[in-house]
């Protein structure tokens, strides 16, 4: 079972792709769509949309994983962030894949024990657990840990329990 | 020239479309989107996305113009709605169309004259500009006025003038 972890973003979007291989999480694929801050941001969400429809089609996941999106300090980035997760929620949906989202803290429990983890130790985590030979960017990192988290739900909970984290 | 005006939302969107003949605009279609509250908002978004691409196939427009967003008071239903436009924003880049947005007192301004008109002017006012028979429902006749005030704006500015609205 492959997933796709997105952390959204109108400027940086991070993705990671794993495969859950005897109940673990196999890295696949990871990186950061760069979008073009001199673009009309419809212009940026129409390229996030391609890309991500892109991985989709490459990877053919099973279910894709998001971040909870909360009001941040800046209300401005706040709506363009939600403006990309709309879209990531579609292009999603479009495929007929399944989507969950789990909190900050969540991911960080899943992946170091600890709800408060730093972005470092996340990076840092996401590439042991991943085998990775290099420390993943931070964006990827983030969708890399979103995607890792999901799998470790998967494993607790089973497949066939109802998701309160599906949206 | 046909324009579609929306107003988005994860529950109900209105959408009004009008023709420029003369430089007038004329009524041709308007309603409301009614998305079910029971979905989750993936599913909602995606039907909006459908929906909204059907009148862009029904319609052909030319431009499609949205109200600003700014964070309202509930956080909760400001990042459903910048969801909502997201995907209404991707839909109209998926087809090419030009995109403007203005503030709800522009609108109002263009309109009524008065920049804090109420909604029941707006309405009156979109029945009596669009020569229509009855009055239209709430969201449709935003989603009308929209339209109307992006007609107002390229009456007045000439259409090869630099869109600041543009986004």
């Amino acid at each position: 079972m492959i997933i796709l972890g997105i952390d959204p973003g109108t400027l940086k979007a991070g993705y990671g792709v794993i495969r859950l291989e005897d109940s673990r999480p196999r890295f696949i694929d990871c990186g950061t769509i760069v979008l073009k801050k001199s673009q009309p941001i419809s212009d940026r969400l129409i390229s996030l949309y391609d890309q991500i429809e892109s991985l989709i089609r490459l990877h053919d996941p099973a279910a894709v994983a998001v971040e909870t999106q909360y009001i941040l300090e800046n209300p401005k980035s706040a709506l363009q962030l939600s403006m990309a997760r709309g879209v990531v929620l579609v292009v999603a949906r479009k495929f007929g894949l399944s989507i969950f989202e789990y909190s900050p803290s969540k991911i960080k429990q899943a992946l170091t024990g600890s709800g408060s983890a730093t972005k470092a130790l996340v990076q840092k985590t996401v590439q042991t657990i991943a085998k990775m030979d290099s420390l993943p960017q931070p964006d990827a990192a983030d969708a890399l840990g979103i995607a890792i988290c999901h799998s470790a739900h998967l494993k607790l909970q089973g497949q066939r329990e109802l998701w309160p984290n599906q949206i």
